[in-house]
C-alpha cells in the first residue's frame, strides 16, 4: 500500500504533526489525487478533538480538497490523469438505495463514508486531505472548472456545498429575502450564493466588525444579533433563514424573523438541543429544518455555478506546519474566511 | 344590539352557566345564523379558564358552528335565508395584505379576529358558538354541503381544517407514508383525511386502547407510542407526521421516524418549548414545522371534500347542560372524538 506525506492528531489532546498515512492501491473504479490545497473546516478540529465521539488515531482530517487526476483504474470514465478534482465529506455510499439513486449520498440510507474518521467499505478508517494523496472511487471525485482559482476552490467543496443546496432546496432566487447567520467559512458562501442566486441577502452577525466584508461579498444589508433592536426591525420579514452558527442561539428569536411560509434551516449542529417555542412554527405555518452538504451531482452543479458567476472562496493560505495555530485562529473566528493549506509544504 | 342566549365562562376558575351575550346589529356584509351545533375543542378550555391569556368575562366559546341563516345584509352574496352555515376559528382579518389575498387569513399580517375572544373591528370582544345566534361578515361563513349530518360537520370547522390543512399543504396523498401522533378530535379527523387522500396512515397512539377505532376509521397501522419499540420499528419510516398532541412529547424521537426529506407539523402548541436535536434535521434534511388551522378557501374545499368521501367527525351530542361535565372528560381524553352541543338545549 502506497505511503503518502500527512498531518494527522495523534490523539484528541494533542496537536496534530507531520506523519505517514496509508493509502488503497488503485482499484478499477478509483482515481489518485495529488493534493494541492486542502481546506480548514471546523469540522475537523470537532472530530479530531473527540468532541463527536472517539476516533482511532492517528486521523488526518480534511474534507475540502483539491488536486490533479495523477492515474486511474482500468475502468475510470469519468475522469483523466491531469483533471482537476475535488473531494468533499464524502468518499463511498451504497449507490443503490432510494437517496443514493437520487443524488443524495449524504443521505444514504445504508450509511455513507465520510472521508475521514469513517470505517470505509475494506474496513479501514478514511484518512483526510491533509495529506499528499488520495485514492477515491472516481463518482465521488468532482471536476473542478479551470476558472476557479485552486486554493479558492478548496473550501467549495464543504462550506460551498453546504450552504448552496439548502439555498437551492428552498428556493433562494429573484423576490426572496434570504438571511445568512453568522458570516464565517459557511456564511461567506452563503451571502455569495444567495446573492448570485438573484435573492436580497441580509447578513446577522454578532456584531457589525464585518459589515464592510458581508455588503462587498453581495449582502444587501446587514444588522447585528447582539442589539435587541435587530429583532424588532426584521421581525416577520425573511422567507429564508440560514443559520451557519453551530453554538446555540435562540431560536424563537430567528424563527420570530420569518415571514409566513418562511424556513430557518440549520447546517451547523450545536452540541446541545435547541428549545423550540412551537408556537413560533405555527403562527405562520413556519419550518425549522436541517440540512447537511449536499451530494455529488448537486456540488458539481455547485462547482460549475462558481465558475459561471465568478465565485469562489476567500481563503488565507498557510503552510502545513500552521494547522495548529490556524486551529486556534479557527476557535477564535480569526479568519476571513477559509484557511487553506498548501499541500506541497508537505513533501 | 340583539340578545341571545348563550353558555359562557364567567371567571378562570368558574364552571360555564346560562346567560345572555349581545350580538351587533346586522351590517351590509353580515349573515344572522340560527346556531344548530358547537362542537367543544380543548381551545376552548385552554381559554376561558385563561391558560393562553387573561380574558374579559363573561365569555362564550365555541369556534366550530353550524347553523342556518336565518338573515342576510343588504349586500351579502354568498349566503342566503336557509342556508346551512358553518364558522370556524375566524371571524374577521384586514381581507387586504399578502397573506388574506392569498387566502391565507389565520395569518393575517395585520392580525385575524377570533371567533371568541378577540377584539372585533368594532372594539367589541368576540363571542363564540355556545349560544343560540351569531353575526358575522359573510366572507367567514362557510357553505355546509347537504350530505353532512349537521352535528358531525360542526368539529370539521376547527378539528377539520387543523388536520387537513397540513395534509393538503405537505402532500399527503398516493404513496406517501404519514403518521398522525394522538387519535382524539383533532386526531381522528387527521386519520380520515389522510386515509381519503390516499396515504398509507399510521397512527401512534399513547396505548393500544382505540386501535379497533383507529383502523375503523382508516388508518392502515397502529402502534403504542408508550412502547419504546415502536421507535425502532418505525425509525425513518414516515414521509409526513402530523402531531395532534399538546402536551410536550420528545420530538426528537419522533423526527428519528422520518424519512428523508420527511416534515414533522405540530398543529397543536405545547406549553413549554420543546427541545430539538438539530443533528436530527440535519441527517436527512428533516422539517419540524406548525400549521394553525387553515383559510376561508381551504376550509371550503375541505368541508366539500368531506361531502365527496362521506367523511364528518365522530361526535357525541349532549345538552347545554353538560357542557362542564364534558369539560372534564375532554381533559380526561374520554371522548370518541368530539362533544358537540345541540343548541336547541340553550333556548
Amino acid at each position: 500500500m502506497p505511503t503518502v506525506n500527512a498531518w494527522a492528531a495523534t490523539s484528541a489532546t494533542e496537536p496534530l504533526v507531520k506523519t505517514t498515512i496509508e493509502r488503497r492501491e488503485l482499484g478499477p473504479h478509483d482515481v489518485l489525487i495529488e493534493i494541492k490545497y486542502a481546506g480548514i473546516c471546523h469540522s475537523d478540529i470537532h472530530t479530531v478533538r473527540g468532541d463527536w465521539g472517539p476516533q482511532q488515531y492517528p486521523l488526518a482530517p480534511g474534507h475540502e480538497i483539491v488536486g490533479i487526476v495523477t492515474a486511474v483504474g482500468s475502468e475510470v470514465a469519468k475522469h483523466a490523469v491531469g483533471d482537476r478534482a475535488g473531494i468533499g465529506c464524502l468518499v463511498g455510499s451504497c449507490r443503490e438505495c432510494e437517496q443514493c439513486r437520487k443524488g443524495n449520498e449524504q443521505y444514504c440510507l445504508n450509511g455513507m463514508v465520510g472521508t475521514y474518521g469513517s470505517v470505509d467499505a475494506d474496513g479501514t478508517i478514511t484518512q483526510g486531505g491533509y495529506s499528499t494523496h488520495i485514492v477515491v472511487d472516481e463518482h465521488f471525485a468532482l471536476r473542478v472548472p479551470e476558472g476557479i482559482p485552486f486554493e479558492a476552490a478548496a473550501p467549495l467543496l464543504c462550506a460551498g456545498i453546504t450552504t448552496y443546496s439548502p439555498l437551492r432546496h428552498w428556493n433562494a432566487g429573484p423576490g426572496k429575502k434570504v438571511a445568512v447567520v453568522g458570516l464565517g467559512g459557511l456564511g461567506h458562501m452563503g451571502v455569495k450564493f444567495a446573492h448570485a442566486l438573484g435573492a436580497e441577502v441580509t447578513v446577522l452577525s454578532q456584531s457589525l466588525k464585518k459589515q464592510e466584508d458581508g455588503l462587498r461579498l453581495g449582502a444587501d444589508h446587514y444588522y447585528a444579533t447582539s442589539d435587541p433592536a435587530t429583532f424588532e426591525a426584521l421581525a416577520g420579514s425573511f422567507d429564508l433563514i440560514v443559520n451557519t452558527v453551530s453554538a446555540k442561539v435562540d431560536i424563537d428569536a430567528y424563527l420570530r424573523l420569518l415571514a409566513v411560509d418562511g424556513a430557518l434551516v440549520n447546517v451547523g449542529a450545536p452540541g446541545e438541543p435547541l428549545p423550540v417555542g412551537v408556537f413560533n412554527l405555527l403562527m405562520g405555518r413556519k419550518t425549522f429544518a436541517g440540512s447537511a452538504i449536499g451530494g455529488i451531482r448537486e456540488t458539481q452543479e455547485m462547482l460549475d455555478f462558481c465558475a459561471e458567476h465568478g465565485i469562489a472562496s476567500d481563503v488565507e493560505v498557510i503552510a502545513a506546519d500552521q494547522i495548529n495555530e490556524a486551529y486556534e485562529r479557527v476557535l477564535a473566528s480569526d479568519v476571513r474566511y477559509r484557511f487553506v493549506i498548501d499541500v506541497a509544504t508537505m513533501q
